[in-house]
């Protein structure tokens, strides 16, 4: 593949970047303080806004609704203030751990009332996505249970049904609902959406707008991600990424620091399904959740866009002519090299002309940090904290 | 629960061992051999009889029909040899590793040709099951690869849907299909059925009488199994179980051996779904798969008959309204205590009474040594295996 | 074994409670608070005195020196409030991940200036467990990296060293140094005391004082965490327990909820070490580590405790003659049920039996809420934490 | 690092094939036979000759005694025949799980006897590593248990010690004792040296020539495995390496396939040591130990030993000054930075220039396909099996 055919397919790979990627995150230990971090919504979006003039390609912020949006407050302000920063409103994150009556769970709660409250916040995440004109819901639900017997497992999954059937109902036609899964933490026995096949069935009740959303870091040791990727968008059911890389459980490290082969193998099931089984890749949504607990958010932010790109450069580069042929010889060497050849290839000075195509410095990550930015917003944050006596999290941990 | 209620439970409670639990198996290092083990399918039929002689609750035997039928055998000699020890033919297992050509796969082999050898097979085993009364097919599936890029995982997919639809559609009407999944072994990159998710979209899609099969040892550390299973209870898709234990991989050790606690919970979510939530449980198929490589082979599944009628008896005695109440009222500790209180009740005594009911032995391990039974196997086997000049396997490994 | 027997082994059978069992925890989510949850040293030492006085046997209670102690306070104090609630001050632990200045490691970050912080906390430390008479340092390490090549492993194994060395000096002749390991969290690429083999190779280096400290959640899936305890008695170097049950990663759940088997065979290696290997095991440390997020706190604790003591006694009854000679014989079954028949022995009623003895109620758990103490102590918080005008967090997360 | 200073580096890079590599190999479902696979002694030693031909850097073969060795054929002659096809015999590998002794054990087992057949056996193994002049012992027990309660763990513990030291003492003086660990497989309970630390402290215990050799297939999942080769090397405790990859197991796919990052890094950790910590990494045995049950032997051990030279060349080029300035200014985006860019770096150019130069074919796969060897030996090797009569295996499975 040559630059004529690999520019245009990373034309059009656009990756999004969460709020909270700018925001102070941690650990249940507690959290290191960064000066940039942004602790606004504001402050938020300048941020992603500076990510995107660098990167060319995060044109869009997720917002999480509990930590970025105020009661009272008008969302198209806040769309406004994204569009200053030359970028867009993406998905829209309910959250349903944060408020005390979500001990026991929201929708799968024993209590009622809690529906009630988890149901008025769905509301509302739906009313900010139309008022910014996001087409996006973004569910993470932290149900579950901490010990055998807690609950009724049966029960709960009734539950669950029950309030995605409503929320697909109210969600104006256009918009889609991603349904994450995730096999554990913070509830630590069970969760109500542990793996894939769940979100599947999930999906599928709720109704024809709901996908699966898969977060590369909410699998059990020794899964085969890149298997369920291509299972999900041959069965029309992959809504899109939540991108993370981790060791152990979900830490939340930036994209391909652990295992960027295993990266690169999603990227090519996608290449595989468009080019060679017809499917339609282009609404997958490509999301960043990360946690910058170590590393300077901006930065991490920046670099992990560049390996996004890197990564997925690479496998655009899969000849995929040559692997079927070996495929089909059962030439299990050859068919594996031509993954290894493209992994291999050096992408960055393909990545560094693309970037100067689009007008963008070649390096992101040296321009930012020659712009002196986080300097600056590291003072007016300091002091915008020290005005207001407090240091307002915006964030979980 | 007192005994009048617990008994009928147990009635009930029939558990299938498989012809393989009685002869020589082992590890990819070897297998270590045992003078009383079987080898012809007489020999294996002698021993399920005599397990459900003196367990009460064997009444039926898997085979695998590669190592279970010959060629132009009449398969209802087969059943006949059974009836005369008492037992009749359960699920039948076909097998699609040991053929030379199964090496990248047999219905999702790129090579269409073992497509027609694996069909060939298939049919031949639903032959024998209509010729033996069985109405169980269990399917499980070496298929996978090795290394990234071996095979396309999505033409796979498609391979396996039309085999699956193409065998659902010759089964006799009142024939189930259950479909196993595992995650790895014996391939090592990805397995074509990895997962529960997997196995059901492929029984949905297969057509109205497949189900998904649950192996105890097929699934990640750290998974969830009781609610996999509670799931698909509620989803009409459970089909069965493959029980064992393991500490690590797919072990193949005797069922709680490891971990007795998670297989009362098993059983406690399919009492709960009986009991509260109106499910018809009644045709879950209990099957023993185990390799008994170091303990005796006959003891082990007197042990592993015994185990599960103890944790099953277990989970009956679970207090459910007290439970539902606790769960109601958040109260974690009630909750739990109920599954606690039940599963550390000694249940061994109950089931003395309840075997003295039934006529058999109160001790069914301690009857069987007493009986010389494995003494004398052992001098007739190793008589016939010399005069047989080899040992045919009849077994993996 | 019988009553005469067992009565004296749990008259020894000591658990030490933290104080961060007392007090509100959570996940990086959040926290959900409690309105009886301890917030002083005072009130956790109360609720610690109050778990004594329905089990009789945690006479001890680990204090957090960071959120313990404060500066300008006699410790001795402190000591006489414990001894007014009928208990005493056991192992001291020092906190390494609180200040801002352990973003990068505590003792292992390559600024030296965190070195001394480190260092001048763990004088405190000492000083403390001096003054209160506690013979027990209890260290973990939050130290790691959250990235390849974010610092030198090496490097920083060094500087363990070093601190390890130089705090075994400054330790009084009769002080103890418990050296804990845990594979992963808060960092996440690496730990600088990863294993037992570690903190095996640490101890033996610090000094003759220093032994291994096993926290049962700090094991990746699928460890065998018997055979280390029954390894490191045998080299002498087993210095105590961090009990808490987990599913998946550190979950920090009551002991014994998820796999209750596995604490028996723990104890049960103690006992053979004891019994059948001469080895003194009067002072291993038995400590109670667990967050309880979800339970109400002293009846977690009481259930906690409760647990302990029937596992124990459990373990307490296995055959070791009989064990033996199944061993000796390659009888696996036999042998294993050896383990089986103690484990599903139901000791409830032995336990009641020793408690009435002791002067002490049958069942702690119903006598503790018979008790009215959670609600009157949750009235007095509530009131307090009005007053003081926040919440001082005392604990992690 | 320019080529100059690479190029010795790989001069000095050995990797030393097994002769099991060339032997047809499979999982306990059973083995798929390749007609060029190596029943032989001498065949093995033609496939090990031909991979060193075509990669300059494989002058020995590891040897598996019990496979490769006869009793009554001088080994001298063994040594001779390597000899001719230019390779030298190195690791000496014995077998303590092929004979039916060892079904429980072999210097672990209960039965006396058995440590007698086990000792036998290792004291041939010396005089042929005397009689071929190779200088390491690389031992692996398969010993340990499957059930709860079945050994004594801490009597067979002694029972390792006693072999180990007695086996070291008749060990010449420049003999190098390797002990490999391994968490499960072939038993599943425990193994009796399951980690590190266990091979540690045995090696510690046997001798000053003892060592820890590192499989890197033998981890549990999320083990920092370039952490504990870090350790090692700084306790002057690294004896060598098994090189192969694995999803979940011990799967022994070829090397770098499922996760090339992580091998780099271990040889990161192996460059670190050498530059920045002075250690001598000189004698550090890298082996290859991997199953290649689907692709064709040599062809799989060529590409393996291509792989390890990249990954170690990708190590060698890291920028040292570089990282530790990024590393002491805790600046985690440069330190990891000096990681990936090394790694992503494209070696194959300056691979095939140091082919060139040491007169080597650029390629040395496609020209091992283009030499017609693999046809050549399926003709006569299924030729010599017809006439023998059997397929003598040669290997495990």
């Amino acid at each position: 593949m040559d630059r004529d055919q690999l520019f245009p397919l990373l034309d059009q790979f656009n990756i999004e970047t969460p709020t909270w990627a700018y925001a102070d995150t941690g650990t249940r230990f507690g959290k290191y303080l960064q000066p940039a971090a942004a602790s606004t919504i504001d402050e938020k979006l300048a941020d992603a806004g500076t990510v995107h003039r660098y990167t060319g390609c995060c044109p869009t912020v997720a917002v999480h609704v509990q930590w970025d949006f105020s009661v009272g407050v008008d969302a198209t302000a806040t769309a406004s203030v994204a569009a200053k920063h030359g970028i867009r409103i993406g998905s829209i994150n309910p959250n349903f751990f944060q408020d005390q009556v979500y001990k026991f769970g929201s929708v799968c709660n024993p209590d009622e009332s809690v529906h009630v409250h988890a149901h008025r916040h769905m509301m509302s995440c739906i009313a900010i996505a139309k008022a910014v004109k996001s087409k996006t819901l973004s569910l993470w639900f932290p149900d579950g249970t901490n010990y055998p017997g807690q609950d009724d497992i049966v029960e709960r999954k009734h539950r669950m049904h029950g309030a995605l059937r409503q929320w697909h109902e109210a969600m104006p036609p256009e918009m889609k609902m991603l349904i994450e899964y995730k096999p554990f933490e913070p509830a630590f026995y069970h969760t109500d959406i542990a793996d894939w096949g769940m979100a599947y069935i999930f999906a599928k009740d709720a109704g024809p707008n709901a996908r699966v959303l898969v977060d590369t870091g909410h699998h059990l040791q020794g899964q085969n991600i890149e298997q369920i990727v291509a299972l999900l968008i041959d069965e029309e059911m992959l809504g899109g990424f939540h991108f993370n890389d981790r060791k152990y459980a979900d830490d939340d490290l930036t994209m391909g620091s652990i295992d960027p082969y295993a990266v690169f193998r999603i990227f090519h099931e996608i290449r595989n399904a468009a080019e060679l089984h017809d499917r339609d890749v282009s609404d997958i949504a490509y999301m960043i959740d990360q946690s910058h607990n170590l590393k300077p958010k901006i930065e991490a932010t920046i670099q992990t866009v560049a390996t996004a790109q890197e990564l997925y450069a690479k496998a655009c580069l899969v000849d995929r002519k040559k692997l079927r042929d070996a495929q089909m010889a059962t030439n299990v060497i050859d068919a594996e090299q031509c993954l290894k050849d493209a992994f291999f290839t050096d992408v960055r000075p393909m990545l560094q002309e693309w970037r100067k195509k689009k007008n963008l410095e070649p390096d992101p990550l040296a321009a930012y940090r020659a712009s002196g930015y986080e300097a600056k917003v590291s003072a007016e944050r300091e002091s915008s904290r020290t005005t207001r006596g407090s240091n307002p999290s915006g964030s979980y941990a």
